[in-house]
């Protein structure tokens, strides 16, 4: 195999500019959260096997990048029963397991009500492809320990405001409660311990159609009755609005009418509305879902929910929790495409030349650094207009040739 | 196996306030770093594993965190010939073999003189023990591209702007050349040839002193004519000081002094001073190595060198590079110690009770937040005056209860 220098397929590195960008965007992601009482921890990017397989985390789980044991625990001289006796370690998937894991570790040392900010890499050996990374950043906010909605208004205002703060305006927050879904799926005739199953149909609707939704639903050898009657539902939602699923579940209700009611009245950065056929893939979600769209037709940017049971599940300690995601990666690849500007200082390239007095060279760009944010030393080459040209390019304001006289030019 | 919500064996996780302090000091390290004149960059945290195990990274590529193959690659029906049949990438153990490969891969789109940042984890599979962990955070500054020593005296002069701007002084830098050494080990009898294992002692001077210095040597077989002449010479340069050295190598002495003199006189922040027993470990430096110790002395919290030949050897494009690394977790630790205080705003909790309009209770939140940089919500608990004491305890500055005539309780 020839030598490749490459990142591994699927990982990426960052050049200057876009590194430039990305980090600009962790940061004001991370301000915003702050700002709104969110405290920032950090888990490790590698976690026990067992944790990550017993996580309940779907397909996820299947896409593991397992870690070879290590020294003597690896044996070699045998055909091993199974891909466990060879590994004991994995990347992560998500954030999620890791802050669950970590609250039952730590809840001692956490407050009543811990509002956490977690940012960083997460791991996914799928098929590459373009978008899909096998390595990428997430950046959640969670409340654990408040069962009140006042922790969705609180999410999804910090999620609008982070995510308006980079220029992105026209954004649509969508809305759904599982108890409302699950109301109309057994209204229609359905058990509860089809809703699941359903739900990942129903999912479809925008993509597939009604017509889709039939076929799907009578290949999986649903009744036509009660497909038929959900459908009717469906549509009677679509055009009576909100206030016609009281009768579904009236908990579901009063939550998406406060959390729609309060969030709308706070902030004019983004439509909040209820989107009936909202469900999102996750089986761990008990209440509250949503998702952010840039645009009305848009991709989602960013998704959440309500998971009240997931931290009791995984860590033995019940809290109630419920999280916001934003979709860092998707974020970025909508800034690269509007040619996003990171705001920056003024960066001036400083030059000497050979036979120059190194230490007046540095007092020099010492003493530039009072006014220029950013000062870069290079030796000045023969062919110094073209050295200027790149020097420009690479997005440089100014530049100078160090001296007694120095006179600085600007580019602009 | 009993479930463990601890991290995997030498992983951590941090909690809000050691985390609030890493990204605080990763903040100023990469501020620091850019004014400077550095750009940043991101490389893959999974390397392919063949680029790992040809990379001359010594008793790193030991401790590799393997990655097992995936799908259709892992053959589980036989018995494996070698590890490496099981695995084709790995976790980097640094940064700077990422850089060299990145550095080979986007060379067109880089200046000529590239003065790249990189920060982030890399992964050593060790013997886990007190204040050495299996995954660790590394802060480099390196210059790709430029053969003149401006580049030691720009990365001596930021690492220590970087250092100093966290409240270290008392600073030493301590500076040698392998051209030096390597005369002067040669002037004693040794051949070329033995230079890094005579290196490799000579590192123990200060530890094992002169007598072990003998002792391992002569275990090692090597003449004892030599040993005594090669110690003689040691102590004529601890007499005689950098002017002494000239005879072992002229070039080497023209850039040790142009460094000393230039670093010295453009700050104050820190001693520079030549240490003819400075060695350090790693094969591939060519000519100036440091180190920036707390304290005479304390222990190192960074270090670099020159390496010219390594990036050529690596990625097959020849490129002078020199480079200086902060030993981030040595520095947190120390910063810890000191009981550093994480400049910040000022954090407001503000109580909401049962019953009251969460429109209005958010609409303050958003108001306070232009006079108070946190603000976070909680619902007012029956024992509130232990909810407050817990909320002091966090580090909240100020509490208030949601109301009209809002007033603002300062606990200092």
């Amino acid at each position: 195999m020839s030598k490749s220098n490459l990142p591994p397929s699927g990982m990426r590195d960052f050049l200057p500019a876009e590194k430039n960008l990305r980090q600009y965007v962790m940061n004001v992601i991370r301000e915003e959260y702050m700002i709104n009482g969110f405290t920032e921890i950090e888990t490790s990017e590698i976690e026990n096997l067992s944790n990550l397989i017993n996580s309940d985390g779907g397909d996820n789980t299947k896409m593991l990048f397992k870690i070879l044991k290590r020294g003597e625990k690896l044996k070699l001289n045998e055909i091993p029963d199974s891909e466990n006796a060879l590994t004991d370690l994995a990347l992560r998937f998500d954030l999620t397991l890791p802050l669950s894991r970590f609250y039952a570790n730590n809840r001692n040392d956490l407050p009543a009500v811990f509002k956490a900010i977690q940012m960083g890499n997460v791991f996914r050996a799928e098929r590459p492809q373009k978008g899909r990374y096998r390595s990428f950043v997430q950046c959640d906010v969670d409340v654990i320990g408040d069962p009140t909605n006042l922790t969705e208004i609180e999410l999804i205002n910090t999620v609008v405001r982070t995510i308006s703060r980079l220029g992105l305006d026209n954004l649509v927050v969508k809305i759904n409660d599982r108890r409302v879904l699950k109301g109309y799926v057994t209204a229609a005739g359905f058990s509860e311990d089809q809703f699941t199953d359903i739900a990942i149909t129903l999912d479809k609707l925008d993509k597939i159609g009604k017509d889709g939704i039939v076929k799907e639903l009578e290949s999986k050898n649903y009744p036509a009755e009660n497909i038929e009657k959900l459908l009717k539902i469906s549509d009677e939602i679509a055009r009576d609005g909100l206030a016609s699923v009281k009768k579904y579940s009236a908990e579901g209700y009063a939550n998406l009418k406060t959390v729609i009611d309060v969030t709308s009245a706070v902030q004019d950065l983004a439509e909040i509305k209820y989107d009936h056929k909202l469900v999102r893939g996750m089986g761990y979600y008990t209440s509250s879902i949503f998702e952010i769209y840039y645009g009305e037709g848009g991709l989602a940017i960013g998704g959440g929910g309500r998971y009240d049971e997931m931290v009791g599940k995984l860590s033995g300690v019940d809290a109630p929790a419920c999280g916001f995601s934003i979709g860092y990666e998707r974020l970025i690849d909508i800034l690269l495409e509007k040619n996003f500007t990171v705001p920056g200082g003024t960066r001036l390239a400083l030059f000497y030349q050979d036979g120059d007095d190194l230490t007046e060279v540095m007092k020099q760009s010492i003493a530039l650094r009072q006014t220029y944010s950013i000062v870069s030393v290079f030796l000045k080459k023969k062919k110094f207009g073209k050295q200027v040209d790149r020097i420009k390019n690479e997005g440089f304001d100014a530049f100078a040739i160090f001296g007694p006289d120095i006179e600085i030019k600007d580019f602009n």
